[in-house]
C-alpha cells in the first residue's frame, strides 16, 4: 500500500518513463462541475446524425454504398481519393488520403551551425513517412469493447505484419520478422523509416471523426519525442541496473503490491500507473521482456488481444457509455542501434478523458499546459473502480 | 523568410525553450472535417442555459443575487464556502473553494534511497500552496477582448501585487517589490513558496466552467515541469552565449524577419513562435530583459495590457467568435537562486484550440499524446492571418 496519507494530500508523482512529474490533488473531486459536458453516447444500437453519418443495412450493419455521406471505411465503399475498399472480412489497411507525412517530398535539412547562431533558434528537419488507416472490423457499429479476444487477434496480427514489413533490413529484428508464422500480406513502404506509431483515437471527445472501428499507423523518418524519451530512460535504467528492464521491474513490483493492478494474464498486466495523468489511464505491460510485436508467440498475441478487450470492456462498463480514449503501442524502433532495440519494451498506453460520468471529462488545460499535469483522483482509486467493472459488457450488441 | 519549401513539406521544428520537437504538416489542412464540432458562441450579448447560467440585470449586466445558480464571481454574490463577494469595482481575488493545493497539510517526502531500488520507481513529494481566483471585471458578460488596454491595466496591477506579496524574502526581487508604486493590498500567503503560475482558461472548449472573466493563480512549494524546463534552457543559453538571453535574441530575430510577428509596441512583441503547437498559438515576449512583473514600470504595465488586448481582440475577430484559449505568464520563481532569477525572462503563452472556424478545432490526441505534437498550418500562415485581424472588435458590446 502507498502511504495512506497520499489519499488526502496534494503531492507530485514521478514518471520514470519520461523523467517528468505530475501534480495529484485527491480531494479536488468534490468540486461541482458546471462546465462543458460531452454528448452522452447512446447505449443502444447507435443512431447517427444523418448529416454526417452513414445509413446502415439493418441486417449486416454495413453502410449503404449509395448514400452521399457513406462511411469511407466500410467494405465496398469508395474513399476521398476515389479508391474503392475491398469486401474485406476482418481488417483492412490503406494509405490515409490526408496523410500527415508522405513518402515523397523534396529533401530538407537545416542543421544549426556555430557560424550562424540564429540557425539554432530556427531549426527544422524534413520528415518523410507513411500514414495508414487500419480498420478493426467490417462492421461499422462495433468497437474493441464489443469484440471478443479472438476477434481482436486479427488486428494484432495485422499490426505485426505491417510492423514486420517496415523493419529496417539492418534491424536485429528483421530476421525474426521473416520467420513469422503469419502471412506478411500488408502494406510495404517504399523506403526505410525510423519509427512506427500505432494509435487509436476513439470517440468524438478524442478527435475521432468516424465511429467505424479503426486505428492509424504513422511511420516516420524521425524518432518522435515520446518514444524517444522513453527509450533514453529505459536504456539508462538498463545500463545502471545490470541489464534489468525498467518496465519489467516496474510490472513485477506492481503485481506484488496489487493496488494499481486492474487485470493480468500470463503475458500482460493492465495497470493504472503510479504516474497516470488521465483519470482512468492504464498501461498494458508485458510481464517479461518483449521488444516488439514480432517477439510475440501466437499464444502471446491472443494474450495481448485479451488484455485490450479487458481494458475496452471495463472502460465501457465504468460509466455505462462508449468510453472515449486515445491508445498507442510503444515498441522497438524500425531502425535503431542494438542497444535501442534491446532496451525497447513492448507496452500500450490508454489515455481516456472521462472523469466522473459519461458526460463529465477532465480538461488538461491552463495549469496543465503552462505548468504541470494535474489529476483529481489517485491511480489507486481508479484501479479499484476498474477492477470492479469486469462483468459482461453493459450493453448487448449484435456482433 | 523561411525556406519557401517549408510551406509544402512535412517537417519538424525545434522548440529551444523546452528542448523538444513538433511535427508540421502544412498540406493537411485540406482534410475534410466530419468530427465533433464546438458549440458556436453567440456573437450578440450572451444567452445562458438557465440550468447552469446566471440571470442578468439588463442594465448593470450583473447577476441577480437571488437566483439559485447565480454566478459566484459577480460582486455581492456568495460562493460555495458561504463567503460573500464584496461590491468590487475592478478586480477581486480570493482563495479557490476547490483548490488543487493547500497551505496546510501533513508534511510528506519519500526520497528514493539506493538501499531500496523500488523507491525510485514509486517516487512522490508533498506539495503545498495556494490557489486563487482573480476576476477581471465586475461585469459578467465581458472578456479581455472587450476591455480596452486601460481596463486591463488593473488586472496587470493585481497580478503584480499578488506576485510581489508572494516573493520569498530571500529573492533578489523582494526589495524591488517593496518599492513598487502600487499598493500591495492583495492576498498574502502563510508560507514561502517556489513558483506562481498565473493562467486563464477561456471558453468551454478549454475547460472553463464560468464565463465571468477571470484567471487563476496557483502558487506551489515545487517548481512545476514547464517553467522548470524553460528556466534550465534559458540558463544554459545565457551561460553559453556570454550572458545574452535566449528570448531576447529570439524576439530580436523575429522582429528583424517579420514573418511571424503579429504586433508589437515599445516593450512587447506578439509572435506566432517558430515552434508553435496550437494552430494560432502566440507568445507575448518582452523586447528587453524583464525578469518578472515587478520589473515593469507603470508605462510598461500598460504596454503589457495593450499587448494582451491586441491578442484577445484579434483572436475574436479571426473567426467572428469568442475565441477559446488557455494563457499563462512565465516569469521568475518566487524563490530561486540568483542565477535562476537572472535567467528568467517575462513572457506570456496563448494556446487556442480553434483551427478553421468557430466550431472546428484541432485535437491534440493519439499521435500527439503518444508520439509528438503535430500541427496543420505553419506559424507563418497563422501570423499572416492574425496580422489581418487588427480592426475593431467584430461585435459591439455595452462595456
Ligand atoms: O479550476 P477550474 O477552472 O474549475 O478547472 C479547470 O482548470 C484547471 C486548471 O487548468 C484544470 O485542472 C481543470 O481540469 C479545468 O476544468
Ligand atoms: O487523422 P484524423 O483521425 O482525422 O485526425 C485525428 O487524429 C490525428 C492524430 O492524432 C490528429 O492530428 C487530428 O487532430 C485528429 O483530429
Amino acid at each position: 500500500m502507498p502511504d495512506k496519507v497520499l489519499d488526502d494530500i496534494s503531492h507530485r508523482r514521478y514518471n520514470p518513463l519520461t523523467d517528468s512529474w505530475l501534480l495529484v490533488s485527491p480531494h479536488r473531486t468534490k468540486r461541482p462541475w458546471q462546465g462543458q459536458q460531452e454528448a452522452a453516447v447512446e447505449s443502444e444500437l447507435p443512431e447517427y446524425d444523418p448529416k454526417v453519418g452513414p445509413i446502415y443495412h439493418p441486417l449486416t450493419y454495413m453502410c449503404h454504398t449509395t448514400h452521399m455521406n457513406q462511411c469511407y471505411l466500410c467494405p465496398g465503399n469508395s474513399r476521398a481519393a476515389g479508391d474503392r475498399n475491398p469486401q474485406y472480412e476482418k481488417t483492412f489497411a490503406f494509405v490515409n488520403d490526408y496523410s500527415a507525412v508522405k513518402e515523397q517530398q523534396p529533401d530538407y535539412e537545416n542543421n544549426p551551425s556555430s557560424d550562424d547562431p540564429e540557425s539554432w533558434l530556427l531549426q527544422a528537419q524534413g520528415v518523410k513517412g507513411v500514414c495508414y488507416v487500419l480498420t478493426f472490423s467490417p462492421k461499422h457499429h462495433l468497437t474493441l469493447a464489443d469484440l471478443p479476444g479472438k476477434d481482436i487477434l486479427p488486428i494484432i496480427e495485422h499490426w505485426t505484419r505491417i510492423y514486420a514489413n517496415h523493419l529496417s533490413a539492418a534491424s536485429p529484428l528483421a530476421k525474426l520478422a521473416q520467420g513469422l508464422d503469419i502471412s506478411l500480406d500488408a502494406p510495404v513502404p517504399k523506403d526505410e523509416y525510423r519509427y512506427m506509431q500505432i494509435f487509436e483515437n476513439k470517440g468524438a471527445a478524442m478527435g475521432c471523426s468516424n465511429p467505424h472501428p479503426h486505428c492509424q499507423v504513422w511511420t516516420t523518418s524521425t524518432l518522435p519525442e515520446e518514444p524517444g524519451k522513453e527509450l533514453r530512460q529505459m536504456a539508462k535504467y538498463r545500463s545502471s541496473h545490470g541489464g534489468r528492464h525498467l518496465l519489467q521491474d516496474y510490472v513485477e513490483l506492481e503485481l506484488r503490491k496489487g493496488e494499481r493492478v486492474v487485470w493480468h494474464n500470463d503475458t500482460f498486466a493492465v495497470v493504472c500507473p503510479w504516474w497516470a495523468i488521465w483519470p482512468f489511464e492504464v498501461v498494458v505491460i508485458a510481464r517479461r521482456h518483449l521488444r516488439s510485436l514480432v517477439d510475440l508467440s501466437p499464444a502471446q498475441r491472443l494474450h495481448l488481444a485479451e488484455a485490450i478487450q479487458e481494458v475496452a470492456r471495463r472502460y465501457d462498463n465504468l460509466f455505462g457509455t462508449s468510453f472515449p480514449y486515445s491508445s498507442g503501442l510503444h515498441q522497438a524502433p524500425l531502425a535503431g542501434s542494438e542497444e535501442e532495440v534491446e532496451s525497447s519494451y513492448l507496452h500500450m498506453h490508454f489515455y481516456p478523458p472521462l472523469l466522473r460520468s459519461a458526460t463529465v471529462r477532465k480538461f488538461l488545460v491552463g495549469y496543465e499546459l503552462m505548468a504541470e499535469p494535474q489529476r483529481d483522483i489517485t491511480p489507486e482509486q481508479a484501479a479499484a473502480r476498474l477492477r470492479d467493472c469486469g462483468g459482461p459488457l453493459y450493453r448487448a450488441k449484435v456482433a
